[in-house]
């Protein structure tokens, strides 16, 4: 098959498309005819070695995935040659990648592809639509009727945030930088959007949300904690999973005066039970026409050094816009 | 009734003790003889306007009490005269305090005082124990075999949570100053205690917990999150409740990588239900001899203004050592 692959951690260049031998489905995995794989930022990191992980050599690339399931291994059940499916969590803690045209899943992290949903809407949700319903119910706990604040939300997980909050009854503010993007997020059904370029967030939060808002999803790389401790509304939630390297100051006598909880996650940590439940909301919100996340680009396998390039410089660098997903179809 | 209040929020100086009228129980309140009340800091910054509350006028400070049922107002069942009984969450929020021969409390923030328990005791226990049960059980969750951390283990919640926490079966380390607090919280339970004032609390942490450590309570004023989350397990929860002027740097990254939670409280802004849970586990507590909380001073109601001195002495300027609670028997 063909596949996107690095022997070493490194920059983009270690990164190989070429030949390897066919994967084989093992006890409880399939094999997956991959017909779409979205770049997430951490397989950047992954690739570099900026999250270091024990890898397989040669190691594929990639999380997020979406096909056909070819064949299945001994003990899988529920899946049959032919199904669609869709998954994340591959191409991490020791798992080989999806950029390939198959690749051999355990069948915890598979989910049906519901009808009508494309491989590539489907690969394109995958890892961000997780994180975002794992932050949302699972941690957060978003109620309907409450206040949602995403800094970010035009971002690969703060689009998806936007659309899977108000799906679920939320009202939601989001920050982001300049009229594109504030236009953007209007149009992923944000209620209201500040543009940081030139609004002060935290006043135009109070204008907004008087009363506080009840979860604050950050997504910056450098999130200012004092403004969101202090736009946070009593027993209000601060969630985390972004800012490898960020030190703020933390204000922690209104955030306990307050009761209010910081709740940092990683989607890959996750359970595969915690995860199916989430995958069983976004096959709803994407049968139903709620979830949309936009794709950049589509391009072939041949252009996963590119795209991973396109990713860093646009995630790491603020150098590139990027308004959606990069996928490959392999 | 006698009485310890103030007219205006301000200095010691500004507390009277002195006769007030009696107060009456009104619909679902029990006028409580009281027979003890303990100072907490919180007091002290209710009294000097450092918190801001609303005050009725004169306002009776304190939150803890202990007591016979003198009374009860129309509607409560639960209640009779003579009944033994303690309780918190007073002189807060409108509410009227406990240093005074008679309190008039709402039936909700009342709980049996247990067989053979003192009121001395069950006043020493009251906003402490309410404090580190709630922490423990409705926000960290602690487990039996967990392994809990507290920074400060001999101050008034620490030396608590310390008790608290063995008695539901975790693994307790400490840091205190000094060897006289080292043996004070290893007399508590506590399974190991570093003495910060000559040893590396990170690099006794790194030894003592190599798995890192389940729940960090956090006590004091000025705390060092860098330690408390490289410290922290997997899944770990920081608890704060203390800290008011605090804006320590925090370390992002390893927080969400570990998916740890920040968890505030204020114990007063729970729900009576809630709290009463926690009482009812340290009814238990003191019923069985697991909760002793020591008492460093006891005298009468004319003592009120120099304890305020010497719990503002102790806590805020670090002038004047305390070792257990300061309470009157009005």
């Amino acid at each position: 098959m063909r596949a996107a692959f690095i022997r070493h951690t490194g920059p983009v260049e270690n990164l190989v498309v070429a030949e390897l031998p066919d994967p084989e489905p093992g006890p409880g995995q399939a094999l997956v005819r991959v017909r779409a794989a979205a770049v997430n930022p951490i397989d950047t990191y992954v690739r570099s070695g900026a999250v270091a992980m024990d890898l397989p050599s040669p190691f594929v690339v990639g999380c997020d995935l979406a096909g056909d399931v070819a064949a299945v291994g001994p003990g899988v059940a529920d899946l049959r040659p032919g199904d669609r499916v869709w998954g994340s969590n591959q191409g991490l803690l020791g798992r080989q990648g999806t950029f390939a045209e198959l690749a051999a899943v355990d069948a915890c992290w598979l989910y049906p592809l519901p009808d009508g949903v494309s491989y590539e809407s489907a690969a394109a949700s995958a890892l961000v639509g997780l994180t975002a319903q794992l932050g949302l119910a699972e941690h957060a706990g978003l109620t309907r009727g409450e206040t949602l604040f995403v800094n970010g939300g035009s971002g690969g997980v703060g689009s998806v945030v936007v659309q899977l909050a108000k799906a679920a009854g939320a009202r939601v503010v989001v920050a982001t930088g300049g009229r594109d993007k504030v236009d953007y997020c209007r149009g992923l059904g944000a209620d209201a959007a500040i543009d940081y370029t030139h609004q002060n967030v935290g006043a135009e939060l109070a204008r907004l949300a008087p009363q506080g808002v009840d979860v604050w999803w950050e997504t910056s790389r450098a999130p200012c904690l004092s403004t969101a401790v202090h736009a946070l509304a009593p027993r209000g939630r601060l969630v985390l999973m972004a800012g490898r390297d960020a030190r703020p100051e933390f204000p922690i006598g209104p955030f306990y005066a307050k009761c209010c909880k910081a709740l940092g996650f990683v989607m890959f940590l996750e359970s595969p039970d915690v995860q199916r439940r989430a995958a069983e909301t976004i096959n709803g919100r994407l049968a139903a026409g709620q979830l949309a996340v936009p794709i950049a680009h589509c391009g072939p396998l041949e252009e996963t050094p590119a795209l991973h390039h396109w990713q860093h410089a646009h995630t790491v660098l603020g150098e590139r816009p990027l308004r959606g997903k990069l996928l490959v179809a392999p």
